[in-house]
């Protein structure tokens, strides 16, 4: 299965609404199409949809054939989402290698994005390796790990965040079992990860979001790996509603609770996570699954996509250039670009 | 609305599998379409079970015509769910009742099973009254509420547990609004909970299990109330899978966690909570909702659908005897029939 792939202007994804059930692919020959992809969630996970947004650069030069409309192709793709940060820090990165250039026709300026992308791709690829090789360090052996939504293939550009700790470990044979929070509305925990780690033989448990403590008190679980969409300065993250539930609960039975993700998460410029703005999605991710009802109609509902988890709940972030105390992530460097 | 009727050895229930989308009766007219409707959960909530299984006896009795069934229908009823403790306290009662008695005939035994059977349901709409007129007293001015499962008018005989008492509050205008918690994963809360508040205008939101933390750090929750399966002489209480993730983080957020029961909730047999059976559901439960698949077909999965909260994290237990600390439940008599 081919998670995304970029030819001459054609983004080609795998579509993630569909999965388990179906290996659908949704094809995107215009910035609309990439930017509905993201938008509706085709795409997930904060690493891949920043490449998605990258090669999304490329869709929109290719159908525009006109340098100028660059401005409003950063600004589309820009406005998808709003609360993971590594689209915002790969699109910036692109706005300046565009900028350093020197291109003189549309060709030239597609060539210069397109290797970008490219690279982008590439090194997410060689990120996770790397943040999964300074993971494993927090295994225990035989360890019993928990992990919410989807931070794996699915979600990055290579075996992934949280996940790829875990392939990690289980190479090397660290692992005895991952349980699985479901991870309600959207169940990217029982559609993408359980799909995932069965494919690649991981043993695994799914589990609704509301067994946690029992959970707990029934299995010693030796530790939590979660993904992020956004770390700020004073190590509040950002990541998919139901994680701050996890971290509370972790801290409760005092098992370590572990943030996971690359370096283009951090975001320096917001002091605490407070300011991280929250998408908050629509009514209907809650009261249907796909066609199905879940509740009456005009139910008034709450659904935001991400929690805040504050950061004296958090061990340790865990990211590429090693494994870091919350309040210590600022001094992973401003620009690593 | 009907919720439940019973008359000449039929037992009327609304299948609750169907609601909010469907208002559909389940026609009980054998004992085994009685066990059927409990075990597949047409009808649930730990009273009303009980209910069921009192009209139960009387549906046996009509179709066998014969009185020396009767251990036969005792022991089937109390095979059908083995968490929740009124189904034993009420099937003992009648079994009282009956060695008391001096029957002659299956004419006279049905009758007296079916004038116990209507004073229990009876009983039980006066229960939820005086839980309610008790509980109203733990809600400040202008309580948001949060609560799980239905323990309302779709759970008990009368107004309900823990949602009786939202009626009694709101009745005196001191609840500002209800958040609900779905409860994965058969979604009690999104098909019940939310019909019911909203059929009798109470104010409520409907939340995804994983949302509590996060609701309560941008919201001032001023209570929770959840019911009781069973609770045990130190206090602990099974109750449906997913209160004590709440109690948990209730306890993190100094909010004030109260269980609502009926005295018949309590089994003052058992120690603690260790001892009581949960029971665990099949696996298509959580793999599917409807006939909508949500997992992969292979995923392994625990499906407890109940929890044990244990008594510390437990604020008060409100009954229709007063408001104990979970530590002073014992003090309520054993017997009480």
């Amino acid at each position: 299965m081919k998670v995304i792939e970029y030819d001459k202007g054609v983004l080609k994804l795998i579509d993630q609404r569909f999965l388990p059930v179906e290996e659908r692919y949704f094809e995107c020959r215009t910035l609309e199409d990439v930017v509905y992809a993201i938008k509706e969630m085709v795409v997930r996970g904060a690493p891949l949809i920043s490449i998605s947004a990258a090669y999304g650069v490329c869709v929109g030069l290719y159908q525009y054939k006109d340098a100028s409309k660059i401005d409003y192709i950063f600004s589309s793709l820009r406005n998808a989402r709003p609360t993971a940060y590594n689209i915002f820090a790969i699109l910036d990165r692109i706005e300046k290698k565009i900028k350093s250039s020197n291109f003189k026709t549309i060709g030239d300026l597609i060539k210069i994005v397109e290797e970008e992308a490219r690279n982008i791709h590439e090194e997410d690829r060689e990120l996770c390796n790397r943040i999964a090789k300074n993971g494993v360090k927090v295994l225990s052996e035989n360890a019993n790990v928990i992990t919410i939504c989807n931070t794996g293939m699915l979600a990055t550009g290579g075996i992934g965040t949280a996940l790829g700790v875990v392939y990690e470990g289980y190479r090397l044979g660290k692992i005895r079992r991952v349980y699985v929070l479901e991870t309600r509305p959207l169940l990217q925990g029982a559609r993408l990860t359980m799909y995932e780690l069965m494919k690649n033989n991981v043993p695994s448990t799914l589990i609704t979001d509301n067994m946690i403590a029992f959970l707990f008190s029934r299995v010693k679980v030796d530790v939590a790996l979660v993904g992020a969409d956004r770390i700020v300065r004073n190590g509040d993250t950002a990541n998919k509603i139901g994680t701050y539930n996890l971290a509370v609960i972790c801290n409760h039975f005092k098992i370590p609770f572990y943030v996971v993700a690359p370096y283009t998460t951090i975001d320096l410029e917001l002091e605490d996570g407070s300011q991280i703005p929250i998408e908050e999605r629509r009514a209907e991710e809650v009261k249907f699954f796909r066609h199905q009802q879940t509740a009456p109609m005009e139910a008034e509902v709450w659904n935001p996509a991400f929690d805040i988890t504050p950061s004296e709940l958090i061990t340790g972030i865990i990211t590429d250039k090693g494994i870091f105390k919350p309040n210590e992530i600022s001094k992973i460097a401003v620009n690593q670009f």
